[in-house]
This record gives C-alpha cells, structure tokens and sequence, in this order.
C-alpha cells in the first residue's frame, strides 16, 4: 500500500495545480509532450523491442503482439492524437448556469476536474499517451496501470512525458505509472479512495469485471457490448443488408460490433435468406433459432447461451419474433447497454424502438459501429461507458469533468 | 439472494413501464399517493406505534424515538411533500443536444430515468414517502430498505403506496421494501448488479462507509461533513459573526453544519474573542491550537484529530494561519468535500478561494447551512453527494436521470 499511496499524494498535488492551470499552459504543454514523444522515438522503439522479445519468448499470439508493437508511424500517429487534443475546446472554467436566490444568494454550477483519474488497461501502449493527455487536458492527474506485456514501453513512454512536463514547469506527477503490475497492487489501486476520483478500466470483459467487483473508488464500467439490429417488418432490406454486413464485419473485435440479430416473423422468409447470403460470403456463422433454421438450412442451432455472447469473432446469433414488443424485450433481457438497431420505415416502430430500449445508443436505420467518441463528433474518446451513472456511451472530456457550486453571497444567513 | 433477485426483478419490470409512463400520469398516481397516506392515517399511527413501543422497550434515546414518531401532522407533511414534488417540473424526455453530422446522422442526447434505485436508509420513516417520489417521478423504480427500529412504519407505508399505485393501474412494484433488515441482506444489496443500476445511503457516517467499502452497485456517496469557515484577514467582522453562529448553531446535526474556523492571523486579535463571545453565549466549546489560546483563554486545547471531526454537537475547533495559502491547504487537506466559505471584502482572495478549495460548495461571505436542494431552488432533495462522479452536492430530480443517445439514420455505415 505503501507505494501506491505515496502514488495518491504525489498525484492529488498534482491534480491541485493543474485544476488552475489555465488553457494556454495546458496546450503548450501537451504540444512540448507530442514534440517529445517524437524526439524520443529511438528511446521508445529500443524499449517496445524488450517487451516484443518478452512476448515472443511468452509465446504470446501475433495479434497481440501487433497491438503491443510500437513502429514510427504509431508514435507519429500517438503524438498527432497529442496535438488533436490541443485543439479541442476546453471545458474547463465554464459555468453552466448561475441564477440569483430571493435572498439575493448568486449561486452558479461551474465545471472542474474529476481530480485524480486511474486507468487500469491491458496491453496498448498507445493508451499510455492518449489517456493521459485527455486527462491532462481536462485539468486531470492521472495514475496508469497498464498490463505487464508493455511495462518496458509504458515505463519509456511516461518517462519522456514526465521530461516534457518538468521542462513546461508543470508538476510531472500529472502523469504516475503503477512498474508494479501484480494483481496484489491492482487491487490496492482499486480501493485508494480519497486519492483516486474515480478509476476507468479499458480493455476485456475480465478486466472490467475484476475492477466492477473489487473497486471501492467510483469506476465508470466501460465496454463490452452486445450489439443487436431488429430487423423489423417494415425493413428496407436495401438498407438492411449493408447495415448488418457492416455492424457485423467492418471490425470483428470492437465493443460496438454487432452480435445478435431480431428479425420480425412477417419478413424472415424473404429477409433471412438475404441476409445469411451476405454474411456467409463474408465467412460469418449463423446460429439462429428453431424457426429461422427451418427458413434457411445453413444457419446453426443457437443456444440459449449464444443470445447472452460477446462473440468478437465472426459468429452471430439470430432469433425470429412475433412483434415489436417481443423484440424490444428480447433485446432489452440480452443487451449489456451498448449500442441497438432497429432497421424499419414505419414512424411509430421507430419512435417505440428508441423510447424503449435501454442502451447507450439506441440506432435507427444505421450501423451499431457508429457508437464512438469520434463518429459522435467529440473529438476524443476516453472510452464507452455502459452504465447510467455520470457518462453514458462514448465519452469524451466532458466525461472526465466535475463541476461544483460557488455562491456569492453578502452576509446571507440561513432563516 | 432469492429474496432480492425477486425484488430486483420485478423493480426492473416496474421500471420499464415507468420509464415510458408520461406525466400526466405519473402525477395523478403521487396525488394519489398523497391523498391514500392521508386516509390511511390511523392505520400508518397505529403501525408507528409499535415501532416507537420496541423502541422504547430497547432503550432508544428521545432524540432517536423523536425521529421515528409519526404524529397527523407529520403524516399530512409527507402527504405534502409528495404534492410539491407534482409540482416540480418533469425531467424525463428532454433532448439536450441534437446535431446533424456530416454523414447525414442526426444525433440526440435524450434524459432518462436511471431505472433502479436503491436507498439504504436509518430511521426516519417519512424518507419512505419521500425518497420513492422522488425516484417516481423521475422515472425510476426504487427499492428501500430503513433501518430495523422502523420497520412497522416502513411496511405500513409501502403497502399504502403500492395500493395507490395499483388503483391508477401503476405498477406496484415501483416501491419494493426489503423487509428482511438484517445486514446480511443489506451486503446482498449492494452486491445486485444487474438489477440496482445505482445505489444512494442515507444516513451517518458508518452507514455510508459500509456502503462505499461493500457494494460492487455503482453508488452515489452522500454526505459527512467537516465544513469550514475561513476569517480572512480582510474579512468584514459584522458579516463574520452573524455568518458563524448561523453555520454552527441554527442546526448542530447537519451535514452542513460548520465544524472548523480558520482565521488569519492578521485579524486574529480582533476577530477570535468576537467569536468566542458569540458561541460562548450559544454554548460552543471553542477547540484551538496554540495561538489562538494565547489570544483567548476560553479555547480548549485541540488535538490534531478535532481538525478532521464532524462533531454534530456544540463543538468547533479553530486554527490560527499565516495566509490564504495556508488556509486553502488546510481546508483541501481536512475537509470532506462538502461546504467551505470565505469570509472577506478582498476581491482577489475571494476569487481564489472559490478556484482552489476543492468541495461540492464553496461561498463567499454566506453561511454553509445553505448548501441544501430547497435552498439552491431545485423543489427537492435526495440527499447532498460528496463525490465528484455524475452529481455533486444537493440533488435534486435531475441527479436521478441519465441520458441515452439517439440516432436517427437514413442506411449508414461506418467507412
């Protein structure tokens, strides 16, 4: 423990001098951090090379050791993310509204930093860089604690960050890497209240799950989604196809992909054998229901427990209903509040499908994929929150942002 | 966990229907509502009665049975209570944002209920009334589960407002009580994911600590209070005086209650045996370090640990500092997060007290008692939030919402 709160300290003071670190200062900073990052390739390329020959030696499978690679272009690409975080509004100082008591109070909301973010990721080194300057940028301290694969590159990428900071002469700690990644100081971090604000984990299902469970700071549960389109039976099939083709396969492992298909009973003879067309030419597996099995021969049985997968690979369960209100409780029982599709051209089935299914981002007519921080038009992401506390869907940095009441007064007593 | 996997079931059917319920109707059932708790007066007296008999037979303090006692005028206050809140502004449906991106997609951030509440309260059985109408109508399900010594009255109160409900052909469901209070079932409570979409303690500082350390259920952390008062060394004494005995003295049991002075040395000679004459009269022990005993005889000796108590009683301590510097480190190290004001006439130092103490609340020159939802306007309080995440400070309706996105598409996919 001692470590860690030693970690807390460091990064609440940081976080007291960054809540009053102005615009300007703030930018400049993250500009000299992207320079840095870049300055330093050789530095962080030689690191990534210990974790990449660790990995080998681990037996670790090659797309893992794709995500874990760092090559110029990435770091390129890492301190360009950097300097498009520069660019964006900060939302920082504003108040979001102030309004004057009877007895003359002027009470007004202002926006402020969470305080202290910790992060607790898997094997990306990029997320190094990224997390913290969206942090940064919203007046945010930051403590990572990135997986064991990358602790060499993570180590490299934080030590030119803190350099970069120390020559802006702002307070280095912004930015805290957690080089002990046991389970045992996971844990630790996941129950440093009153230095952690609040905790984000990115990454698997098992991670998320470990941190929702033994988390005693507040955690924004970021992630896993099961995604389904409802094929209703005012469907424009013309729309339907592409859409299902491209929530399905443009990307197989992202959290916004879609897993589960709902068809309306009215349109699956003529829908189904289209769609499984489309989505076997592109090697996708159909495990569908009794009904849907009898309409076409080339889809396998589901099982109960296929309704409730995250597949991220190409499989993709299917179930025929009856109506609409079948359909929106079938989805509203499996989902894990990502991202839903109702594809249709009736108004009121439309309407219906986004007041009553509860999810992030509720769709009609357009492919789940579109459920991102960038797609949204935030500029950023820090992540996909799916639950309904504080930040709901994508999140940008409006999501690592408090806000807290200042009142002017002029000898007000309370009657 | 049988017994609350019923309950969480059924809230989460009630809260769908509720979720889609419009206004009209969701105001007819509270009136409703209001209109049964007043009918129902003897039985709800009679129920009351044995709580406050076991009370008595147990040995509870006056304050306590105080607390617990139901009387005509407390059950018609209830019953009120409930028709303000029909007064109150329905927040459920309004769009915040709605943008059109490049691609055509029309983008919308809409407010919903948060589903499921649950509340983990003591002993007040009005908080029964009050809290699920509240959650009603903000759309939400609400499971409560009160304290052990008023568990007559809860039942008999439930069961009035399930009544009602039924007869508007509301869900019942949309107030459960788990009338099982041992803390066995309070820790499965915390632990049903999956059902409670956020859980909110009401209570002293040991309840809500169990809740923090125990539940996996994100929760809202309402609460203690070490409230400060700082007497800058510009600071109008006439404002200062009135504004300390009102903060210390008008309640001694709320949270935001002032509990510590802080005051500049430059002003400490005249200002202290000011003070102390004011709380004197009022019956405050005065707790202080050195300097502020060599300037007042009456101060007591305070030891590190009074800088961090919430005493609820007629103590404060006091210390004595070298400037606005000290005094904001020392506020930011002892306070909980909750309502901290600056007394002065200076522009500057008043600016940045409010940038740099880090609370739900900070003031200038008015009292901390007013850190509560009736007085910062919004009709209504489900209790004060002393962290940073999704609400902060008092909250009212909207703190009980969430938002979705919906997309209105015309057939795109993601490139």
């Amino acid at each position: 423990m001692e470590l860690l709160e030693t970690l807390g300290k460091q990064a609440k003071e940081a976080s007291s001098e960054l809540a009053i670190l102005d615009t300007y200062k703030k930018n400049r900073a993250l500009n000299f951090v992207a320079d840095a990052l870049e300055f330093c390739e050789e530095e962080l390329l030689e690191s990534n090379e210990m974790d990449i020959q660790n990995g080998k030696k681990n037996g670790m499978s090659e797309a893992l050791l794709d995500r874990l690679t760092l090559t110029k272009e990435r770091i390129k690409a890492m301190a360009d993310g950097i300097r498009q975080i520069v660019q964006l509004e900060d939302p920082i100082g504003e108040v979001l509204s102030m309004k004057q008591r009877e007895n003359g109070l002027l009470i007004g909301q202002k926006r402020v930093p969470l305080g202290v973010v910790g992060i607790i990721y898997e094997s990306r080194p990029n997320v190094t860089a990224d997390a913290f300057a969206l942090c940064f940028k919203a007046g945010n301290a930051v403590i990572l604690r990135g997986g064991k694969d990358a602790i060499h590159s993570n180590t490299a990428i934080m030590e030119v960050i803190q350099g970069a900071l120390a020559e802006c002469n702002v307070n280095k700690n912004s930015i805290q890497l957690v080089t002990d990644t046991s389970h045992e100081v996971a844990n630790q971090m996941m129950k440093l209240n009153g230095y952690i604000d609040v905790l984000i984990p990115r990454g698997g299902a098992g991670l998320i799950k470990a941190v929702v469970q033994n988390s005693t700071v507040p955690v924004i549960e970021t992630g896993t989604g099961n995604c389904h389109i409802y094929v209703d039976e005012f469907a424009d099939l013309e729309k339907a196809i592409p859409i299902i083709v491209n929530a399905k396969t443009q990307r197989l492992g992202t959290c916004n992909t879609c897993e589960s298909l709902v068809v309306h009973e009215e349109i699956a003879n003529k829908a189904i054998p289209l769609i499984v067309d489309a989505l076997v030419e592109k090697g996708v597996e159909i495990r569908g229901d009794k009904r849907s099995k009898e309409i076409d021969v080339r889809i396998q049985d589901a099982t109960e427990e296929d309704y409730g997968m995250e597949y991220l690979d190409r499989i993709i369960s299917l179930k025929v209903v009856e109506s609409l209100k079948e359909a929106i409780a079938h989805i509203n029982r499996y989902n894990t509040g990502h991202s839903e599709a109702i594809i249709t051209e009736h108004y009121g089935n439309a309407q219906r499908f986004l007041n009553e299914i509860d999810a992030a981002a509720v769709y009609v007519n357009a492919s789940t994929r579109f459920t991102d921080g960038f797609e949204f038009g935030f500029g950023a992401e820090i992540g996909i929150s799916t639950q309904k506390l504080h930040a709901r869907g994508p999140m940008g940095l409006l999501a690592l942002t408090s806000t807290k009441y200042i009142i002017y007064g002029d000898g007000q007593i309370r009657q």
